[in-house]
């Protein structure tokens, strides 16, 4: 009579792409100690936290260093001060109206992404799009939701929406029922994204199928063009079928920092066993207020400095700049006869490789060719396979550099 | 076929108790406003962070706003500085060897607390100590490993171990088997702790029944006895079946700022259903990588200037502040003729109630006649009734001032 593990981990495959890479590199990189390998593989932004969440985040520290002014135990649903500031400054803009107690403050949008499930029964079944963020996939398999991984690289009892060129990147609708739907536009990892009407079909198809639909709407502050939306409560009817996710990673440059925040409107409901209705919104906050503690409050008053008139200039110009390396990226890969994909509305470029190579096959080209370290779109999905996701996340300089070498292979 | 809800949360008992509290107090504030209402119900520290912590904290915010500097996704499990720094100063001080890798870094013992059940299977038998903090009861209760509570206020299927006048407080080894079992000591509520002999009993009990301790140790630095072991490593034997959790909140006054670590020797086995052994710390790993994203940067930094030599210095002088408070409460409750509890090696001084009392009738007594607010016990399970917890969170002033109230009732 030992303790029992939760046998659904021995279910997940371990994703070695990160680690195959940093190994390949490392190799590559000893056995050629001169080359100067620049790196665009990895999501992680490079820019420093804006002057005005800096000042705001040390203030906030300093208080905490004073007894008059000290904070203890916060709510676990974050501070009103910034619940409020994200009301009034993402959502009423889009003329979406959101309750405080429908946003819950976060330290990142992974832990809500992956904990999110743990409200709904294990017998929902669950969609996610091919190419896709392993946490949605992974946190169902955990929890029990799936079973193993079949040849092709999917686990049974998982509905995979497939992602390519010859859908465009836009999921079709599922042909069977499924309950809980994964939706990431701007995505990661193909930078390709929705319009209002393709979204809208989603939110058509969640109303009369009872699905929800988990939207991650991470990236949305690189959006450029005006026909995508940047909420997904900006479609008509999406108000009781959404949730969404934000964080300020991605924005304002908080992957070290942490605080994101999750949008739950009191309307979407979910059903019992007898077939009454229940609000998800309490089971959320029952769930954050059980296992959760809150964010750290100089984080969240740093957060809320992001929405200042300073703090949205200096995060600008970090979007800017970084946008300004996916189109050098997009171009540059565009005249040495390369299919580009994405880096228009998102700091993700999602390449086809050429002459039906594979993708490690490509990841390995690039490294010895040009000493440019990418992410093998396979790593993300058997869909992923035969592409390639490059970031804008480098400096301007090199990403001129590494799109100067690559323009000189032959490919 | 809509979306199913985890019916586990409808077996939740909704614990009114804090917002019962402060149902009672707003209300007596407002029939008597001229109340100088005093509260040490609250299990939050008061006191300011260090300066130490305070100094390197903005240094590592200043870093997060140089490009030079700066720092994106940290480890899932923490960065090596702190991890080193706990090792060296808490364990290896106790004779208790670790490596890296047997320590996470999260930004809560309660999360840890909360989330370590799901790496284990749902058909573990999970013993808690009665009262108990509620964290424990309910995360297993949400992932399906109880029935609904029972007339006595318990969940079934899980093992209540009453701790009360009775047994000196020390719970007795169950009488049927468990698999899980959650330990806190020195304890929350009852501020009463365990004897290293005591504590062997629990190990050894572990050993022959092949069953983990889950052993929360949050208020390790408040213990000035000698016999009371700070660490469950320190007992012969406990490295193979115990996981460890610690916080910054209570020692450091991180419950604002948010830091805390789980130690879980990679020796610690567990079985799948073929009878395998598996060691439970990859699966904690696995846990923490697919659903955490590490803790902000800052805050690590800070958390490892508590281990510095004025930062050490500093949160004694806290703590020391706390149990002056702690010896006052206990001192004055004594004269007045009480029984009292804790408050020894603990902030938490547990009180028998006066002429078979109940929970809230003390409450509603030392509210009324002493505008003193405390936590009826009974809130942290049913054997938590009859009696009712004073902390020592407040300020040495107010807790004068509380207990000289307190010493002219007539009890």
């Amino acid at each position: 009579m030992a303790v029992k593990i939760n046998e659904n981990y021995q279910l997940l495959k371990s994703n070695y792409i990160f680690a195959e890479i940093a190994h390949r590199v490392d190799k590559f990189q000893e056995e050629n100690p001169d080359a100067q390998i620049i790196k665009m593989g990895i999501g992680d932004v490079t820019r420093p936290l804006p002057k005005a969440v800096v000042d705001k985040f040390k203030e906030a520290v300093e208080e905490m260093g004073n007894s008059e002014t000290f904070r203890g135990y916060g709510p676990e649903q974050g501070y009103s001060f910034l619940i409020k500031e994200i009301i009034e400054k993402d959502y009423a803009p889009l003329g979406i109206e959101l309750s405080e107690d429908e946003v819950f403050i976060s330290d990142g949008a992974k832990c809500d992404t992956g904990n999110i499930q743990e409200i709904f029964g294990l017998d929902n079944i669950v969609a996610v799009t091919d190419p896709v963020y392993p946490v949605y996939v992974e946190s169902n398999v955990m929890a029990g939701r799936s079973g193993p991984m079949n040849e092709e690289g999917r686990y049974e009892g998982m509905v995979y929406l497939p992602c390519t060129e010859e859908n465009e990147f836009v999921p079709e609708l599922p042909k069977t029922h499924v309950d809980l739907i994964y939706l990431c536009f701007p995505n990661n990892p193909t930078g390709m994204t929705l319009t209002r009407d393709e979204l809208a079909k989603w939110v058509e198809y969640a109303r009369k199928n009872d699905s929800i639909i988990l939207f991650d709407a991470a990236y949305e502050s690189y959006i450029t063009e005006d026909d995508v939306p940047h909420s997904i409560y900006e479609i008509e009817g999406a108000w009781d079928v959404a949730i969404e996710f934000r964080s300020f990673s991605k924005n304002a440059g908080f992957t070290g920092t942490r605080c994101a925040f999750t949008v739950v409107p009191k309307e979407i409901m979910a059903v019992d066993s007898l077939g009454n209705q229940q609000s998800v919104n309490p089971l959320w906050n029952r769930r954050q207020t059980t296992k959760f503690n809150g964010v750290s409050y100089p984080v969240q008053v740093a957060a809320k400095a992001v929405y200042s008139k300073e703090g949205q200039k200096e995060i600008r110009e970090s979007i800017d700049y970084y946008m300004k390396n996916a189109e050098i990226i997009r171009e540059s890969l565009k005249t040495v006869g390369l299919k580009v994909y994405g880096g228009v509305n998102s700091p993700y470029i999602w390449v086809k490789t050429p002459n039906n190579m594979d993708s490690w096959e490509f990841f390995d080209l690039l490294l010895k060719e040009a000493n440019v370290v990418g992410t093998p779109g396979v790593g993300f999905g058997p869909s992923g396979e035969g592409y390639f996701r490059i970031t804008a996340f480098n400096t301007l300089e090199n990403t001129k550099e590494a799109m100067e070498r690559l323009s000189k292979l032959e490919i």
